[in-house]
């Protein structure tokens, strides 16, 4: 089987390195991220504040956000460690780069607080497994080597950093045998003196260090490489490495350890790679890693850190993958959003709101604290920011440079799902600074947001797009100050309409009536301008073209118009039928729901960057999994449930070898998406984008513990409502809530007609569980009608 | 032998690929320049109006100026050709990489306006030859394989270039029968409405054409490559290639032939690489040059460019070595900077004006363009900017985003070169209108400038610092306003000193004084607070510290304040025999003279940047060719010929094999500079930086021309004052001069007691040719005191 789970389901396992040679696992702590694949290039960030490197590509790279689909190559950094056989010369490879020769077995496996290996070849099992530290920026390295042969072998074992390209302006590397191991060193190159105080304190230094002396090293990538290639280094086919330094040549960290291994004798070695500022720190960094009681209180500190993360579900359905994903992985992915932030100082305004409101379900006082700490930036007029700065000296970077228009309506939006978790509406009255020192509560904000959202509007009563809203590539569309939004009207009646539940539940009927009327107002505008046929319009460009619409021979329809127009009450029923009938028919694959269709295919000036992006890509033409989770969420708000639970269950890369070959990526988190354009590019349609980062995490979280199990939070306890498919007769939740537990059994029985909820065998009446008591656990059975 | 030179001279080869795996040659038109090295290796540019890439790194490339020691690795950009032997399946490549294979033969031959290998492996010779356009940017390649295995053979011939990763937005490539080759398209990737304009009508494909249909192909890297690896791709190892696209992948272009060669038969393919807009671009591209006439044409016509750069100078002396630079790189390498301006739209102020001051040599009437253009661009203080603007648009980049303090130095230095080649005072009435519509006339503005040098000093009168002066990281000597510059100081006096001097010879006698009267109290003044004991202090910084100074333990002593002094005249003849004898015990090395030593090995915060720098390159303690040069012109003023001549000599690596390896490089141009730190890390000094921007080429050429073979020109005519090496009995000069040519034959003899000169034979009174005639050829003999 190419793709295995674990029995304990908490390990995915590949056993093939070039059916999925993009296949990787991510590890994260609050200061490091590192995905590392199959093959055993890596990609890792550490943050000072800003996101470093400490192994580098062997040429200048751009400083940019994560890519989505960065390619790999030959010399792309990465964790190896070659086996040579002393007595033919014969040489592999641990995990499958450099070499690349074919193992006799191999296992890439990837558990919640560790990758490992297995690669047997020429008759010796190699084992790799990392780990990071919980709260530092360290790699722990464990590499045992097992003689499978039957016969007494000599080995050499040469594990191989390339530490890459660091800086143009000063880099250097050699072996400290003061220090135990390979010390690369840099200077982060600065042109200006306004730079230094910001750089002076950097890390910018790699140190790989062992906790055994090696025979030999080498501290030069040319050096070690030689003409040999890093395929068949010089370096290892001689008798020993040359000991060598790298003086402004490229820095490698290369061990040499020679062994003789009697049949089924193992030896293991333990290693650090880290980011460091000075020999003192590296000193510390040895002695608290790496003897053996530091590296097992290492490993287990970081495996505690990530518990934290666990959630509050814990699933047994007929389907062992949901279960494995939902108990294991999704809420992996939430936490790895909330608690780093996706590691940025200036996290996107939407994506931080939205991974907090992921945290709502992991550890709700961070959640508050970040809420909080986004209203702080809320500009006087009501308008929210670009970004959030978290760091001293943070600036808006990147996409963040360009004015979105959508921030505000993720406040009510994200928050309200908080306030359902937690019922902690202290919050509203919660009293925040601006940058201007005015004070004003929570709910203030939040009001004077909506307000803003109501008056960024034309004189149809449409919110303008200006240089782009969610999704933002469609910087064209409004940039001249015209054109408005489909989807950010709907969104924002959306929002408005949650917002007026919250000002009603908090005494402020007024206000309530004030935002429901705005959102009754957008809706009337959106239907009389927008709606096309069968479905809601994109939006209406500076000169007065509507897009997204059925005369378009590209981009003709647009996923998030629909969605949010049915989560608005935008459409009425007839509507609806018609919009999910034109969604099946020209968004729905095999991967799931396209975010538009058909791809663009060339630049469509009044439209803009969107239509440049490749198609089936990104936004255009892909299955962007965040669009598609509010889609699948608007069709559980409607009760469309199997069709809901068909496309989620596509979101999650399932357990078909096909499947997982196609989209290369094991389900251990949800990618920002799959490639789309399934009509027009087949072949590469549903590959996965291998990027973790996406607030579609926080959303599939969402949505399996409201929507599908029916267990959310409202302000008098915990509503049962599920929405099971039809197909299961039997499923388990434990859901922990507001510091309760609940141990819901759900039961499919003939003669039922409606849902019956009993808590600890009593009817309920309604389907509200009330009077939460934290510390108490409830037997919670529930009854559906057969399918 | 290593490297030799083709008995005509014009060319350089290489016989083994490893010995110096980074020697390379350089091509360039006015739209692109290309070096490419010996293994096949490439670093291409075009400008559109910035300069773009059209072969791309695997990964994201920082957009930066050019690099020097950019390493290489096996998946960089390059352009190479597989060999299969189709009945052994043995395969190698051409030029030596990625296969690596040991070549049975092996040249590498950089020519003028070609570059050139010969690789016999396998009983098979292929040649590659490689040219540009002289007006487009399109690369044209020949491929010539022959059979020398005396037998008949059936071969494989895979052309491949690897486009690699061009944007993160849009990539694509497939091969287009009706266009013939492959295309690879792309979207430079922007995000802000406002980059659109600037790049809608970028050339973002990347087209490889061919004369001949290939028999497969291949767009897609990685399937190429498969699990074999670049240096055994599964695309060569089958039978076919696989004919497929690439859809967001990294695109690669690979054709494949089949040929059956009797034996010494020989097969030719051409083809053409090229950056393009569209189809039609493409098309137009493949009709103009791919037919046998256009492509010959083509060839010529960019020879008949380079033909354009052959200077005024050619020699014959004893030194062969010297005769091949002299008469083919030099001026070659002059004519690159000064025709293309380093292929920038903001060249650095000194950089420019010292270009044209070589380019005085080759196109007076470009340079006087450039004179006025910068001069167009100073400031209404005086002061001249940090970089000329070039193109519209243009901005300010890099380094020169940090203010300089020197720039109007090299005012007169440069226009007082121009002047006395050319003989054009007019120059100096020009009007010269600035961006604010002010005109004045050029030697108004220069007089300015003067003002603003005269003005920018202390309380002592030594010069400001500001962030930085010429050799531009130091950055943290004055940044608070206080600090100055020995070196400024002196090079104030020295362009006061020059321009005075042309203020006289324009008739302004009172301006001529008042400049005189300036450079005099500087030069007090850096003697009375510079002056160190035995040479003179690099500068003084914000708090007072002298720097440079013999108490330093690092930068102990500076080359340039040394050569100024003396230039300047600030330094008596006590002085120069202590500055001179410290030079070389402290700065002279095997490859010239270090600019500071020793080099700086941590942070002086004081000094700023350069001390970050790794010791021995770039300024820190490297042999700074340019500065070098100053050194060696500054001898020759003061008549040290022998010295000037011996560290003149090592700029121009040597004839002898282990130079040539120790500096891996082909002396077919001067790099910015030679490792350094000699003394500290003997292993790596000596290595060129590979980088062919530098101010060295036009001060090289001028002192060559002026100071060593003493023809100068001068307000009256051409002065003769040669101060050839003493070994040398004879040599000769064919010198252009202002339209007429001088056949120079020098000659030492026993009984001369001093330099005698006769034209046509007759004995000439002092040492200046005057009347000077377009169009006349005259011999000069040169008698010299024997040594």
């Amino acid at each position: 089987m190419l793709v295995r789970a674990t029995e304990d389901g908490e390990r995915f396992v590949l056993t093939d390195p070039s059916a999925m040679p993009r296949a990787a696992g991510f590890l994260w702590n609050r200061l490091m991220m590192m995905q590392v694949n199959c093959r055993g290039f890596a990609v890792a960030r550490f943050m000072q504040p800003e996101p470093a490197r400490y192994t580098h590509a062997p040429n200048l790279e751009a400083a940019t956000f994560m890519q989505p689909e960065q390619p790999y190559y030959a010399h792309h950094p990465g964790r190896f460690c070659y086996i040579k056989d002393e007595e033919t010369g014969a040489v592999f490879s641990a995990p499958h780069e450099p070499v690349r020769a074919k193992p006799d077995r191999f296992e890439f496996s990837v558990g919640g607080s560790d990758i490992r290996w297995t690669v047997q070849c020429l008759g010796v099992r190699v084992e790799m497994e990392v780990a990071l530290a919980a709260d530092a920026a360290v790699e722990l390295w464990r590499i045992r080597v097992t003689n499978l042969s039957g016969r007494s072998r000599r080995l050499g074992v040469y594990p191989y950093v390339p530490i890459g390209y660091m800086s143009w302006m000063n880099q250097s590397a050699r072996y400290r045998l003061d220090l135990g191991g390979v010390v690369a060193s840099s200077v982060t190159p600065y042109q200006k003196v306004e730079d230094w105080p910001r750089q002076r304190d950097f890390n910018d230094r790699t140190c790989f260090l062992h906790d055994r002396e090696p025979v030999a090293f080498e501290a030069s990538r040319e050096a070690f490489e030689g003409e040999g290639g890093l395929h068949a280094p010089d370096g290892v086919r001689q008798a020993l490495l040359g000991n060598g330094d790298a003086l402004h040549e490229t820095p490698a960290a290369v061990l040499q350890y020679r062994i003789g291994l009697a049949p089924d004798q193992t030896e293991e070695y333990r290693f650090l790679l880290a980011p460091a500022r000075d020999d003192a720190d590296i000193a510390r960094l040895r002695a608290r890693y790496l003897d053996d009681a530091g590296f097992d209180r290492a490993r287990a500190d970081y495996a505690a850190y990530i518990a934290h993360g666990r959630g509050v579900l814990r699933i047994e359905t007929p389907d062992r993958h949901l279960d494995r994903f939902v108990n294991h992985w999704l809420p992996r992915q939430v936490y790895y959003h909330g608690d780093t932030n996706r590691l940025t100082t200036d996290p996107q305004t939407r994506n931080y709101l939205q991974d907090h409101m992921g945290m709502s379900f992991i550890a709700p006082s961070t959640a508050r604290a970040a809420f909080l700490h986004a209203l702080s930036q809320q500009e006087a007029g009501g308008a929210m920011p670009d970004g959030i700065l978290l760091a001293p000296g943070a600036e808006l970077k990147y996409i963040n440079q360009v004015p979105h228009t959508d921030h505000c309506v993720w406040l009510p939006v994200c928050l309200r799902a908080y306030l359902d978790e937690t019922g902690d509406d202290g919050i509203l009255d919660a009293p925040v600074e601006d940058g201007a020192g005015r004070a004003l509560t929570a709910f203030e904000r939040i009001c004077r947001a909506m307000r803003w959202l109501l008056g960024a509007r034309d004189a149809r009563g449409l919110s303008y797009i200006g240089q782009g809203d969610w999704c933002d590539p469609m910087n064209m569309v409004g940039h001249r100050g015209k054109g408005v939004s489909g989807w950010l009207s709907v969104a924002a009646a959306h929002a408005l309409g949650l917002w007026a539940g919250v000002c009603e539940r908090h005494g402020r009927a007024g206000l309530a009536d004030e935002f429901r009327a705005g959102a009754r107002a957008i809706n009337q505008a959106v239907n009389a301008h927008l709606w096309d046929g069968e479905w809601y319009a994109r939006g209406i460009t500076d000169d007065g073209v509507a897009f997204g619409v059925a005369n378009d021979a590209e981009g003709r329809i647009y996923l998030n118009p629909q969605s949010w127009a049915i989560l608005a009450g935008t459409a009425d029923a007839r509507q609806r039928t018609l919009m999910i009938r034109a969604v099946e028919a020209q968004l729905e694959t095999p991967y799931g729901a396209m975010m538009l269709a058909p791809a663009y295919t060339a630049m469509r000036e009044d439209v803009g960057r969107l239509t440049q992006k490749f198609p089936g890509t990104a936004e255009n033409g892909s299955v962007y999994n965040h669009a598609a989770a509010f889609y699948v969420h608007a069709l559980y708000a409607v009760g469309e449930s199997e069709r809901a639970w068909r496309l989620l269950r596509r979101m999650l890369c399932g357990p078909d070898e096909a499947d997982y070959q196609q989209r290369g990526q094991l389900p251990v988190f949800i990618p920002n998406y799959y490639r789309g354009a399934w009509r027009e590019h087949p072949r590469t349609a549903g590959r996965s984008s291998q990027l973790f980062n996406t607030g579609t995490a926080a959303w599939a979280y969402r949505i399996l513990i409201e929507d599908l199990f029916g267990l959310k939070g409202c302000a008098d306890g915990l509503r049962v409502a599920p929405q099971l498919p039809r197909d299961w007769q039997t499923a388990r939740a434990e859901r922990a809530f507001r510091g309760a537990r609940f141990d819901v059994h759900y039961l499919r029985q003939s003669g039922v007609a409606s849902i019956e909820v009993r808590v600890d065998g009593e009817l309920l009446d309604g389907d509200c569980i009330g009077d939460i008591r934290s510390g108490r656990s409830s037997r919670v059975d529930v009854r559906l009608p057969a399918a």
